[in-house]
């Protein structure tokens, strides 16, 4: 087992689940979401409870599913409501496992594990995502390999260098020096930029010419989740890595869920603080986000595969995967607990 | 092991076994089937005693296959009658499994097990499919799924409603009540409805208006198949579930043949008595059923990859299913048997 | 285990391995082949000793590698010149294994196992590719098969006559008089054919009419290779199965290199003695093997599959498989030893 248990899962982004089922596998368990007619997300085992046949192959029937196979009819509660043979009696204990489900951030969220243990509150604060005078959008890819992989990607910035060096990569980013730390759950992997030109990307968005410091601090979420706070503000203002609102600042959210021990559920985004009415900047934020993330898939795929073929190798952890090695760390503890 | 050992199973359709070499792995054993000169049908393992190259990759000579790789000449004995090199000695020691053979009701039979055991009158009587004053024709599909599920697929007619929704589903056949009945190593499963409306196939047939009485009798033979007794006859002729002759009858004949634990061979068809000389209805017929099982299959692919992924979940047995739950009961027994 | 270990493998064609990195497995090791600038072929593992993206992901710079994930360098050595952040310490101790490189014969040969044993002289002596008077030419396959089931094919002629069939095939060849022979650890397989008239590719090869004497001697030498010596000398000039340079004479050079247990790579050429500065007639021989050498491979694979389906079955050695069944042995006594 690699994943940690009795957590909150991102499942879906929130347009994703509709009113047709969605069928999705989340840490070895298939799983088929959808909405009810009041619009609430509905999460349950993908397969009927009489001969386990997909529900996602059913038919939606006001709140229900009716199973494709024999009609049995299975409510948001995993229990039928109308049998096969309409005049037979409703067997209740015949059931499928229904999973906890919260909406937030803009994500359905799906609790994996014991479900009497699920507590909203334990859902990730993924503030910006859903905060007055933001802006939020991202999307959705599927990677064949181990979530803790893309984890170690993103808890370490010095690859973007090679892996996108057809696009964001930059020299000077490797020579900014990163500082790793841990507070209880989470890692934080900082760099601080101080008094530089600001790349195209942050000049367009301050609207403001001069010196800038900028930043990139990246912060593990367990189980699954990287979130990379980025920016730029003039020099004058005097900002610190502690505080630093006086200029243009982003989040970029990743959540790497597993689907299995080998592939994972990719969602990605940025929420903005700038420009959060204009359209065009979230589309063509989201372009250059899915042109780069194919860049580490490739990567990671490659990776994924080459670790099974060359069984008497290990990965090394040099200076730059502190973070990734702390987060590794940290997930073991959780699933030696759950 | 999923299959009873000792029992004769459809191979192949009289049509499908000629002059060149056919394929067909039946229990997973691999067989190659042809016709000697006279016409009589061969079965053997599909591999050349010498080196295991498949025999059905081979050249007919006369009764004879010779091997693709070094020419060694099988006969359908299974055993050599020219070496490799012409002039060396014929071993006779070197051989290759033979598979009893019986050609019976349209079908080519293969006996699986130990081939003293076999005997003729084993071959379950399937007399609709050759007898005077009835017409049969059907055809085949490779399915991947466990030939026990299909088995239940059979052995239930409510799943007609959903899972054929778009064709002959009907609401009206949940209504009718059920007999099952289990007579030695058969199950049947009986539905009759007395004075009704003919639906528009069976009107046809009949060439008669008038309430009718309808019947569907599925049976279940072991090893792998259901045959389902169907038609109307004028109320006023009396007919009962015993005895139903005054109209118009078929059968529908399903032979479901493991390939391996989890795919299986779908030999359909149906027999009749009416229209006996219509090539348009037996074409007609044919169609239907082909569109029919397609959807069926759909379902039971489905399934079987499901049962996979959902190990902790198990088949419930309701009312509907006491055909199938009969069925591999009776499996059971006999594999411990054979 | 199938092979033998601490030998030298051909891994490539010369022209295969160039400046670009070339993956290929060899005997289940990842391996990547390149040029350094002085054309040096180079061999290492397939994973960057970092986080083990395939090497041949990476981008070439001077006599290395650059790992496209993190930027770390790899030399030639295995060992990292540059690490991921260019201030950091190089750690000589993170390395990836390298193999002994020989270019001979037109071949890159790796060695696998021990290093410290590799020994230059311990390459076979395939001296028709690259003697003078000589011209050798070929090409490569990737066949799903065992390399020993290529060994047994290659090591009998009698195939020829069924496989190939519809290109080389002739009866007659069954007929001559077959000498196997074991000398340490090669086998022969000898076939004098004297006093006939040549096949119409001698005969144009020898520019001269009447009879000839011909010859086909296949010889095993491990771990993976057979050598056909094939010729035709005219019957006045005397020669011998023990001398024959009077006429025409050419080799077929085969290495069945092992990708894994269950597949290899399959280099196949002709070295002649004649009409060596006629590209056409080269090109002409190597169409015609590719050709021959796709129906040996539908054959193998084929094999390879069923004897995988029919495991009750064992392949059977009858006088014309000596020369495999010798060569397996030998194969057998090495990997003990080794």
């Amino acid at each position: 087992m690699t994943f940690i248990r009795n957590r909150w899962y991102v499942a879906a982004w929130d347009g994703e689940v509709a009113n047709a089922p969605l069928a999705r596998m989340i840490c070895n368990e298939p799983i088929v979401l959808y909405r009810k007619l009041d619009g609430t997300a509905v999460a349950m085992r993908d397969a009927c409870p009489h001969r386990l046949l997909p529900l996602s192959m059913g038919m939606r029937e006001g709140d229900n599913i009716r199973c494709k196979y024999h009609g049995m009819v299975i409510t948001p509660e995993g229990k039928p409501c109308e049998m096969p043979l309409t005049h037979e009696r409703v067997n209740e204990k015949i059931t499928t496992p229904v999973y906890p489900v919260v909406e937030k951030h803009r994500y359905v969220w799906v609790w994996i594990g014991e479900p009497e243990k699920a507590d909203e509150n334990l859902v990730p604060d993924f503030w910006p995502c859903s905060a007055e005078g933001w802006v939020f959008d991202g999307g959705y890819m599927k990677v064949n390999c181990d979530y803790r992989l893309f984890i170690d990607n993103l808890m370490d910035l010095t690859h973007e260098t090679y892996v996108h060096m057809g696009s964001i990569g930059q020299k000077e980013l490797m020579e900014a020096p990163l500082e790793t730390r841990v507070e209880g759950d989470e890692v934080f992997l900082s760099r601080w930029m101080p008094n530089i030109d600001p790349p195209p990307f942050w000049r367009e968005a301050l609207k403001k010419t001069g010196k800038v410091d900028r930043w990139q601090i990246c912060q593990f979420i367990e189980p699954c989740s990287v979130i990379i706070d980025v920016g730029v503000s003039p020099v004058e203002a005097g900002d610190t890595l502690e505080s630093h609102d006086s200029g243009v600042r982003g989040f970029v959210i990743d959540s790497m869920t597993p689907e299995t021990e080998t592939s994972c559920h990719y969602f990605w985004g940025m929420a903005r603080n700038f420009d959060i009415h204009d359209a065009g900047v979230t589309a063509r934020i989201k372009a250059g986000q899915d042109n780069i993330f194919n860049e580490d898939i490739e990567v990671l795929e490659g990776q994924q595969k080459n670790i099974a073929l060359n069984p008497d190798m290990k990965l090394r952890v040099l200076s730059i995967d502190s973070g990734g090695a702390h987060a590794r760390k940290i997930i073991e503890r959780l699933m030696a607990d759950a």
